[in-house]
């Protein structure tokens, strides 16, 4: 009997691209074993056909020409890792409608136009996957899909991305100052020669509005994410978080709570004792709290070549394992719910807080009673000795506040002649 | 248009069984939207009738008859969390050949008989799984056989017992010797009456041999994994491996080599800097390395009413979305290679050692040049100041050694005049 043969064509052969083809072939001897049939790349549409070729010492499988792919029936596969909104949104709409599967690691795709793509491969039965566009390879959509689909999720966070995590552990254990940090990351190829989308917490800001929606089952945008990054963490910061017992990490928080969603981005202290706390350098980690699986995390490589093609690989062979038992579509979208969105300031978080102040009798006093007027509560003070510009440093950990309140509040206290600057304000993780 | 019910029967009500009620009366209201039908629990095979009743508050799901299930064709899936090898093994090889789905946790019985249960599946395309027969909640074989199998994986190894991590977690942070933390994890239910399978080493054996199976594709049974408890392990052992940098955990280990794989459980030393390390208390964690994902690691709850319903519930929604898109066997048995299992005593490892010598001038050539007969390479070595009984106490570490080699070199060692005793060897993971 002849071998069964699937065939998928990659769009896009940057680094991603590049991956899920070389993880094909080192899988090319057990795919039958594994699967009941092999898998082929048929086609790879790519921009530069000469770089390309280049790339791969070999023109057969190459085209520039999308009609090439969505005209060809005999491709069953199409697996879009060229990033971007235009044109991979409507190459992989046009796939879906002549009737192909679609895997893709584009999470500025799905982040604003997931419910489009997923209802378009629902129209036709046809898979729609997406394990890559978060987290890179570490396996947490389809986790959260089914392993962990018997628990009401009340919360997923974690950090996931990458770039700042470098930067952040650079900061923490070097005492490197940012820009010093974000430096050596573009230097080792951590970060990308326009690093905004990662320092200012874009790309995680994507991840957390698809985590929310697989994690809660309703969708949350890109637009619904609040979000702040960490250019303006400074090394002090970091310093004085450390004597509170805690870390500073860039965090991608959603929760799912009786008033609404709560999704955010922002730099946040954390417990050094919390596991999310010891993952370092480019690592990335997602944290989950389920009903009834309690708390679990994923741990493991948030981007890179291989590791992002384990991911898509994965979803691959799911679609294939699929196709061979006639049952494509069988998980599709599952956000069945419509939960709102919070506002970010009426969320409740803890709050570190920097602050200068005249170094005199009764300051404290008048801070800590414009602090009970809109509701905040010290949970840790420290005063620092330094007197340079005869300021006193106070530092300040509250508890649980109204965003909103705690914004007011800061807003008065700066106005106050007493105090001569706020110097940062980040928020704290956990109760 | 009625709305479809899919009957499902619970054989046992122990602590997994009434976990898998509780979540899967939680999950009541959203399962259409999520599934498309509901699941039911409509029968409940039980002991005690009496006791199930009082503890339901109903008795009309309750029956001691195996036979009533299992000649009852609306019945479609059949949930074993009774434990123990038989009757389980036949009650599970009945329900399959009446062509009943399967869901187990019972980890004795697969890490044993697995092959023979999932054949018995494969013959009437049966689903069979058992996402919680390792590490509880943590969603682990569904990831392995999906999200992950692009992957050759080498290894996969973790701490998957969580008495024992508990027992040395407090050996470690609070210098405990191991019968007082055996009696504080007894006294907390964190132990079993008679807790030999734990401490021994035998129920994260055979958490190893599965995770062996799946993650290597290729059939590891119970009684291939060389296995060694904590009994022997000392607080003074624990504080002697900080000293060198090290924790002491016990891990299961399974690797993919060139020469077959190897298997086993046993207390180790881990660089308190590894991720593993700092898993603690009851928590289990199960780290991979594959040549695409390169490091992931997965945490949670190994144990536990609710985390392990987390488990068995994730594989009935599996189960009703295959019998909804009328794909069951989908993922039929994944070994379909059979590598050859080493013994342990051709594996190599490094090992700490503890002994006492006499406190001489070259005592410590003459170990040595047994050490350099066995091709034992010492990577670091400690004499302590201790004079009690004339003998210095000696602590080394040895690099990457045939546990053949060390185990000769250890009884010539033994057998010379000037070494008093040899009171600890302990392996020590990495290289």
């Amino acid at each position: 009997m002849e071998e069964r043969v699937i065939k998928a064509a990659l769009l896009g052969l940057g680094t991603v691209g590049t991956g899920v083809y070389k993880v094909l072939k080192n899988q090319e001897e057990e795919m039958t074993a594994k699967l009941g049939c092999k898998v082929k790349i048929s086609r790879i549409l790519v921009r530069n056909l000469e770089k390309a070729a280049r790339k791969l010492g070999d023109d057969s499988l190459l085209t520039n020409d999308w009609k090439e792919i969505v005209a060809d029936p005999s491709i069953e596969i199409v697996i879009e890792v060229m990033g971007g909104i235009h044109p991979a949104k409507e190459y992989i709409l046009d796939a879906l409608k002549a009737g192909k599967h679609v895997v893709t690691a584009n999470k500025d795709l799905i982040a604003v136009h997931g419910r489009e793509l997923l209802e378009a491969a629902g129209e036709t039965k046809a898979d729609f996957m997406f394990e890559a566009a978060v987290a890179g390879g570490i396996p947490i959509i389809g986790p959260l899909k089914q392993s962990l689909a018997g628990n009401h999720m009340t919360e997923v966070m974690g950090i996931v991305n990458g770039t700042t995590n470098f930067i952040l552990t650079r900061m923490t254990q070097d005492g490197m100052e940012f820009k010093d940090a974000l430096a050596l990351a573009t230097e080792l190829g951590y970060a990308e020669a326009d690093p905004t989308a990662d320092i200012d917490g874009l790309d995680a800001g994507r991840k957390v509005a698809i985590l929310a929606s697989v994690a809660f089952n309703s969708r949350v945008v890109f637009d619904d994410v609040y979000i702040e990054g960490i250019t303006k963490i400074s090394a002090k910061d970091i310093r004085y978080a450390k004597e509170m017992g805690c870390d500073i990490k860039l965090l991608g928080v959603a929760r799912n709570t009786e008033e609404g969603v709560e999704a955010y981005v922002c730099p946040m202290l954390i417990p050094s004792t919390h596991p999310l706390a010891t993952v370092n350098d480019s690592y990335n980690a997602v944290f989950v709290h389920g009903d009834a699986v309690e708390d679990a995390m994923f741990f493991g490589r948030g981007a890179g070549e291989m590791p992002t093609a384990s991911a898509v690989v994965g979803d691959i062979f799911e679609i294939v394992r699929n196709i061979l038992a006639g049952c494509c579509g069988r998980i599709g979208c599952t956000c069945y719910k419509q939960l709102p969105v919070k506002k970010m300031e009426s969320t409740y978080n803890r709050y570190f807080l920097r602050l200068h102040v005249e170094d005199k009798c009764g300051v404290l006093a008048e801070m800590t009673e414009v602090f009970a007027k809109y509701h905040v509560s010290v949970a840790q003070i420290i005063q620092k000795e330094r007197k340079d510009d005869d300021c006193a440093e106070v530092v300040v950990i509250t508890a649980k506040v109204r965003e909103g309140d705690f914004k007011t509040a800061i807003q008065e206290l700066s106005n106050r002649a007493s105090v001569k600057r706020i110097s940062k304000t980040i928020r704290v993780y956990g109760n």
